[in-house]
């Protein structure tokens, strides 16, 4: 049985958050109540209703319950949860959606109970993945993660790879919150009311479901209540709800999704809800005090030695950096989406088997769930193809709103990767992270850069993408060689040099191989190891610049985003002629060296430039 | 009962075809024996069991089957039944995976028997999703469309967006076959052999579903059958299989994925197939010889007239002027993510529900669909948020080796759309469609240029990204303006511009805006609408750089991949500085014109960099 005492306060306090929700979007004058009206009860129960653990003067604690908005535009609802529990005020939820405010139109982590910025549908329940992963497996923490998801978001393919996944490790520590509210954006949802089928989806996935009417505070206390005892299995409860709800002219209609009262529409309204006790406060019940469980310190491994004369794969070499460095980063993870025995985090996952989670063929859930580790503390490298992080584009652009400290590896990157042909090949990858803000681009030419690259990703703060090759590729640096972000090598260079050729990866070794041609007919040029794309070590492209005559860029990448216009970029104000040399022709099946002709980025091309410019 | 004769020969073309699998990969050297062996009787019995209905002298066919590997890496197995019909030698396949080879690593439309070029994983049943919509509601057809899946690929989750949309619009006309081997690249999938757990999921999603022994033609062949006579919902046969079948030492073995048997090996492997009989042929049931459903023709509208006092949004003119073409592209159709009421996309559909598609909020599905679609040569609009597509960005990719024609219309671009802040700001979307081979990106900046690059659109056979803004903008042009594939127009010219200022879009206002402001100081700027970014207006932009100073480029975007980057490129021979204006700092909420100017994308920055300059 409900406690009637806390029924009557939690009706109270959802008629305070309906008023907060009604005064905030329309000062505004956009946004969504509709959407969070509908939720009311579901969260009002969640948090005041003694289910939600959370230290409200310490947001980053440990073992708080996290709670994520995946229908972020109910942001309203979330701002008036937080000022009925105290900790906003009425003229704080005045400067909704305003320039410098805190609350955004979408939830935004300057809001610092924010877990993760949400806005783009379908990525919640992946980061809180993430966050129960942590929970149950590395922190060993009796926290839960709550998800509010909306009805028109289950469409979208990424709330099942993160359903699959959930139940696949057992996450009896997740809760999924369903607001089946039959609306969306501009009419009726697949499924509208249907709650059955929403039922036999998720339950066929692997969740345990408890259907419930969404506003009846004495049926979601008691799901809630069962959702805390699961013990084999995540937990969705799919509540039938009304959008608009508690306003009888916006109730389930259609055409007012984003769209707010305006003043005289919204005094009807807080007509409509009554008495509003502006003094009511929801009480959130404390967190155990426990910390994350400790991390056992590891014996130090000594790096792998690369003996000059024999050619590593990068992607190798990024396995062995891994294992090597993981003690010195004892929060480190590695994720990979199925493909482990090509990235080679395998070696790390045979090492260290705990800390590796095979995401399976799902790339969006598997960068979701990424940011929700790092989100909880934990430094994730995930790998997969170069070409297939195309896939979680919209999850890895979300992530960089969240503060992200993700380390993204994409292998086979190019046409060099041979005979695959190119739906493998990874050849816009480097112009997609280059857009990520903050992000640094590594691409290492051979294995000892790797473990040098890999070993600053783990250092720094941040998303970092490191682009790996199928290829051997000869060793060209000494163990000592320093690496840093924002640096590069010039590897040959003389007073007669008249061009400079930038390469990164598998076109570098075709420039050195240029050089040795050209220097016995004479000709000089400077050669120099972009490994650094992002940020780029303008300095060093500026003195080539005035010192040579011309600078030849050369990639194994399609133009667009990539090294060469990196470069031009770099030097866009600095009057020197920058040729890029880079994929161009519709890529196929062969053999790495033919590819690389084929498109004009081998030795041959680089020389036929360089002539050219004589 | 299963016809004796027809069995009897099934298993003797069956063996042929674990012949010619065997040694074109032995042959090749690399590529996936294994994954092909699994699916052979699956597919033996399809096209050789009277199932398939194709004429195989014309591929094109409009009323021929369609089959599209989704697992495209058992393309040995496409090439081998293609081999058994008759339409490929053995000394063809011989040269599978070598350059210049039509039967390349995944499958490509460059041999004429592939109806997408497939390879990353989950994107078959999308493409699949668009040729049934096409026979069942456009075309009016009764062609059959297969899919052939596999079961490590079902844990992406774009298959379960195309099968909900699938069972949404009743594609009785839709065949799925999953072809459940258990082992996935780098051991056992989520699910192994639990086929009763695919066929819960599955049919969660509203298909029909028939579990079968894989192997057995007996099984096989009356599942077909019964999915000939499916009459509401697609249908999926679960066929249980074993990989490597046929081959004793390689059957359900880890560590065979991608991997070829050597030459001893596949000897060996060949005398455990037995007699094999190179001169049975598996014969294929012709078409009936049905055409397209004609198309009406439909009345010519007037243009919609944009008084130059009136600012109208470009998102708005977009869905006005695909109202006006459409007589002129009867194979129009306009798909959109569920905004229509934002993209505008409504103002089709209202006008022509039966060209409409709703695609809900499944942009990866959306866009293979409309892959499928423009095989089947359709016009797909395709419409959502710009940032959306970063969704679906894998099957952008993967579409440009299809030679598609799809048009994509982004709208919300950039920091301008305001209040709901970062998550819905498209400020990486021409980055992204830029990298796309031989893309077209059009960006208008008024609701004339948007109608006649609607136009230029619908025209042009290929891919092209439309750039809409969410605010008015005042009206540039007058309807006679003649806007071009690579033009430009140069908006503000004299023989005192000191420097160049290149915009598209909203920023082109801004620019205008500086220009008079600057004017009233006695400084001139020549100002460009650089309308379309790709390909890019060379000459015009070189005689500006040649005639001004320097060149300023103003950009809603991210400057990584965006206007400031082709600009550069575009320049990257001739000696003039290139100042790009872009977003830098993280976006956030607020009204447009406070983050135009947070951004420093604004008039005021603009005349700012302006005056550094002189």
């Amino acid at each position: 049985m409900v406690n009637e005492e806390l029924t009557t306060k939690l009706k109270e306090v959802a008629t305070l958050i309906r008023y907060y929700i009604l005064i905030m979007t329309t000062e505004a004058g956009s946004g969504h109540p509709t959407s969070s009206l509908s939720a009311t009860e579901l969260m009002a129960c969640l948090l005041f209703g003694g289910i939600f653990r959370f230290d409200v003067d310490n947001p980053k604690f440990p073992n708080n319950d996290r709670l994520i908005f995946s229908k972020g535009h109910a942001s309203p609802l979330l701002y008036a949860l937080w000022a009925a529990a105290g900790k906003l005020r009425e003229k704080d939820l005045m400067t909704y959606r305003k320039f410098g405010s805190p609350l955004e139109g979408h939830p935004s982590i300057v809001f610092p109970y924010v877990e993760a910025a949400t806005g783009s549908l379908g990525q919640g329940l992946s980061i809180g993945v993430g966050m129960a992963l942590n929970a149950k497996y590395l922190d060993k923490l009796p926290y839960r993660t709550y998800i509010l998801l909306g009805d028109s978001e289950m469409a979208e393919g990424s709330q099942w790879e993160s359903m699959q996944l959930a139940a696949h490790y057992k996450l009896n520590n997740l809760v999924g919150i369903l607001d089946v509210n039959r609306l969306g954006q501009r009419g009726e949802t697949m499924y509208g009311w249907d709650l059955d089928t929403y039922q036999r989806k998720i339950s066929s996935f692997g969740w345990k479901t408890i259907l419930l009417d969404g506003h009846s505070i004495s049926e979601v206390l008691p799901a809630y209540e069962e959702a805390l005892h699961a013990n084999d299995r995540p937990v969705m409860l799919i509540g039938k709800t009304i959008k608009g709800k508690g306003i009888s002219f916006v109730e389930n209609k259609n055409g007012w999704h984003g769209k707010t009262l305006n003043k005289e529409e919204c005094d009807r309204a807080l007509k409509e809800l009554g008495e509003i006790n502006k003094s009511v406060r929801g009480e959130i019940s404390l967190p155990e005090d426990m910390k994350p469980k400790e991390q056992l310190s590891k014996t130090l491994l000594k790096s792998v030695d690369y003996p000059a004369d024999k050619p590593v794969a990068t992607r190798k070499a990024y396995g062995n950096a891994l294992v090597r460095i993981y003690p010195q980063f004892p929060d480190m993870v590695s994720l990979d989406g199925e493909v482990s025995n090509s990235t080679y985090a395998e070696i790390f996952k045979e090492a260290y088997p705990e800390r590796f989670f095979e995401m399976y063929i799902a790339e969006q859930n598997m960068v979701g769930a990424a940011l929700g580790l790092s989100c909880r503390g934990k430094v994730p490298f995930v790998s997969t193809f170069a070409a297939f992080f195309s896939r979680a584009f919209d999850q890895i652009r979300m992530s960089q709103y969240s503060d992200p400290n993700i380390k993204f590896v994409g292998s086979h990157a190019g046409v060099s990767i041979g005979e695959d042909g190119p739906s493998q090949m990874g050849l816009e990858d480097i112009a997609m992270f280059r857009t990520i803000s903050n992000s640094v681009v590594f691409y290492p030419s051979d294995a000892v850069s790797t473990e040098r690259l890999v070993e600053e990703a783990a250092k720094h703060y941040g998303l970092v993408y490191i682009r790996t090759t199928r290829k051997e590729t000869s060793i060209l640096y000494n163990q000592a060689e320093k690496f840093t972000i924002g640096g590069s090598k010039v590897l040959r260079k003389s007073k007669k040099d008249i061009a400079t050729v930038i390469a990164a990866g598998i076109t570098l070794h075709e420039a050195l191989e240029a050089y040795e041609a050209l220097k016995n007919e004479g000709v000089f040029i400077r050669v120099i190891d972009l490994y650094s794309i992002k940020p780029i070590d303008e300095a060093t492209l500026l003195d080539a610049a005035s010192s040579t005559k011309s600078i030849i860029t050369v990639e194994d990448h399609y133009a667009e985003g990539g090294i060469g216009e990196a470069v031009n970029s770099a030097l866009a104000t600095y009057p020197v002629p920058v040729h890029s040399l880079s994929v161009k022709r519709k890529p196929k099946s062969g053999k790495p060296q033919e590819l690389l002709d084929y498109e004009e980025i081998s030795r041959t091309a680089i020389i036929k430039k360089v002539k050219e410019l004589i």
